[in-house]
């Protein structure tokens, strides 16, 4: 690239606006649009969006990067609009959670070829524009899920976008990265919830937890719209997911019924050996 | 108190050690036991243990206050042991995380009118002397159990040593206290130690986490040996806790199953609502 490119994000949330911000501060040019009038006129006064783009998504014609960055539930219809819209850009490129059904829009839309799915394993509980932050992708992992199509030339435009970003990118096909996602990403969420839910069952309320059950239960606050999404769509890795955590915790639960002093012990052991693993 | 008073403290670990750190640095003079005698050597040449206590317990006449900070399986020959030599002392107490048995054992050995059981809800996954420092229970809940028989003066001056470190005191029944922390303290460890070992084996290891994921799993590194002592004694209060959590985790994977959108959303949103109730 002897220009810097310019860069088209779609939806200034949480991943959206931290990109904005990260790729603003390296000097491209960000076109930016939100459902939200409100958070495109801060991103604009903030100076981090440069030029607004409407609803049509006319104005994409223009960036050499194209950024969908919408709620997950959003996606299909947002790639679905900016199809005709994408004239000269090298890359279009996602940042949502689950990646079959995006990747799989992408070659049925005639995009497979510019198409790079991505997936930064960077976020936080809260969500929106005021959440967003730069550097929120320092040293980060992103994974990125090229179509059956992508060329070596735009899955390196989509290594450059997350190297200007400070994070490692990793390839995996998108049916292994939903599969994966599923235990390291999905399963922790669900599992967190899941706590929380019964620790209100009981009467306890957040404030009434030490450290280590606020460290458990930090996820629970996540955004309940866009798990649902995540959840439904990666429905068929999770459950087996979530089955697994169940016979995990029914074995310790019935080793605590009949006083196994030795089972428990192995329990906790093999807890603590698979966290110290990372030395 | 005129004088300052000497505390003995039978264990120096985490707790005992961090103890011993906070109440050293307010002017109290500490006599000190451990098992491992390079343990000790260590407290006294740091100018923490002023005194060396022998594991006969003689010594403990000379103290005020007497904390037994052993590990839990540790604790009930302890304060047998104690019983003989603690003539002068005014409080006798303990930081166990489980309540009734120790409550009990004071009462049995004659010891309930001085004995204040306690429970500071401080920690770390780290465990031992090298772990212990000052100020870990700056600002902590720490639950004290009476006895039946504890005097107004006991439980006085137990709410004096923990006021000495910065902790805030809350009293309950040694029957109450076990089944809360049943659901704040015990059913977090074990639930991220299921997920861990559902992670381990599905080939996950800790490093494939995001931030989320450390999170959930950071309190599978506690020791085992002390969790297996925990969770035995809490088996009764522990293992229904346990089975709202396996209900709740089965709930989000029948809706994942029936692809139950509305399900998924009550499930995440009631998560979200039980976190933000601390605001």
């Amino acid at each position: 690239m002897s220009d810097a490119p310019t860069a088209a994000i779609v939806g200034l949330g949480l991943i959206g606006g931290s990109l904005a911000r990260d790729l603003a501060a390296r000097g491209i040019r960000i076109l930016g649009y939100d459902c939200d009038p409100d958070v495109l006129a801060q991103a604009l006064s903030a100076g981090i969006v440069r030029q607004r783009l409407s609803s049509t998504m006319a104005g994409l014609a223009a960036a050499d990067w194209v950024v969908l960055a919408t709620p997950p539930d959003a996606a299909p219809e947002a790639i679905e609009r900016m199809r005709g819209h994408v004239g000269r850009s090298r890359l279009i490129t996602d940042v949502g959670s689950v990646k079959r059904g995006i990747v799989a829009a992408a070659e049925r839309l005639g995009l497979g070829s510019r198409f790079v799915g991505a997936h930064p394993i960077a976020g936080d509980t809260r969500s929106g524009w005021g959440a967003s932050r730069a550097g929120l992708f320092a040293g980060a992992r992103v994974y990125l899920c090229p179509t059956r199509e992508t060329t070596p030339a735009a899955r390196g435009e989509a290594e450059a976008l997350w190297g200007l970003c400070g994070a490692r990118t990793e390839v995996l096909s998108p049916e292994a990265h939903d599969r994966t996602v599923a235990w390291t990403s999905h399963l922790p969420q669900v599992a967190a919830s899941a706590l929380a839910l019964a620790l209100g069952d009981a009467g306890i309320a957040a404030r009434d937890l030490g450290p280590g059950g606020r460290s458990a239960t930090r996820l629970a606050a996540s955004p309940a719209g866009m798990w649902t999404g995540i959840a439904s769509e990666n429905a068929d890795a999770l459950a087996p997911a979530l089955a697994a955590l169940e016979a995990r915790l029914a074995e310790a639960r019935r080793a605590l019924e009949r006083r196994d002093r030795a089972a428990l012990h192995a329990f906790f052991e093999g807890s603590a050996t698979w966290a110290a693993q990372d030395g």
